[in-house]
């Protein structure tokens, strides 16, 4: 089960304690720069769809199995399953965000918390009600 | 980027073409049988707790770019990050599930569209409102 990066994340986010916990806690926009070879796959995209992706947290340590939430030492500990701490077995990132701009290659996100240089190793679309699939 | 299994679905179901393609289109109920090396990064979870379970769709393409969505030929190709494809360059399952029963090491889950022996890599908690957290 190996990844390949897919894309990397162009962002102002350069340290991790300055990244807000999730992107709707004030995240700044950032690009994703796609690898050429997968181009083909974004065929459909535009400005204001909705995205999820996913993110291998590089930085994360793989051996945690439980945290205080949200680093917070007063909050007893718990898995790391019921958290979206980056510190977890699999090390992977969800990030619902808005496509706010395509050029070419690359794509602006708004509320994107990933550090800059992050690999990306999946986008999906976020779905609407069954009948619309 | 090396994934590991963290658990493994137990399912009825055992063929692709029995499957729905969401799990809110008819998915039966499914075991997540998990590694006891993980089980700690469980604590907390309870029954009626609404999870998303990253799953690794292993019986995918991952050379597939384009695909028509649903496979319905009517509909004209689109780029696989603009759909729920399980043929994708990696194949992430993302699912959303509801906690049915707790057993141990396995817990079973409605609305589970993966295939019986499939990987799981990571679980997460649903997020609520930013207060919430």
């Amino acid at each position: 089960m190996e990844l390949r990066a897919i894309a990397t994340v162009s962002s102002p986010l350069i340290r991790m304690s300055a990244a807000p916990k999730q992107g709707d806690e004030g995240a700044p926009d950032a690009w994703i720069v796609f690898d050429p070879s997968v181009l083909e796959a974004l065929d459909g995209v535009r400005e204001g769809d909705e995205l999820i992706v996913l993110t291998w947290l590089d930085r994360a340590d793989r051996d945690v199995l439980t945290v205080h939430p949200r680093g917070d030492a007063t909050r007893p500990r718990q898995g790391v399953f019921l958290t979206r701490s980056p510190d977890r077995p699999n090390p992977i990132g969800l990030h619902r965000v808005e496509v706010a701009e395509l050029d070419g290659g690359r794509i602006r996100v708004r509320n994107l918390e990933a550090l800059d240089g992050t690999p990306v190793v999946d986008v999906k679309p976020v779905l609407g009600d069954v009948a619309e699939r």
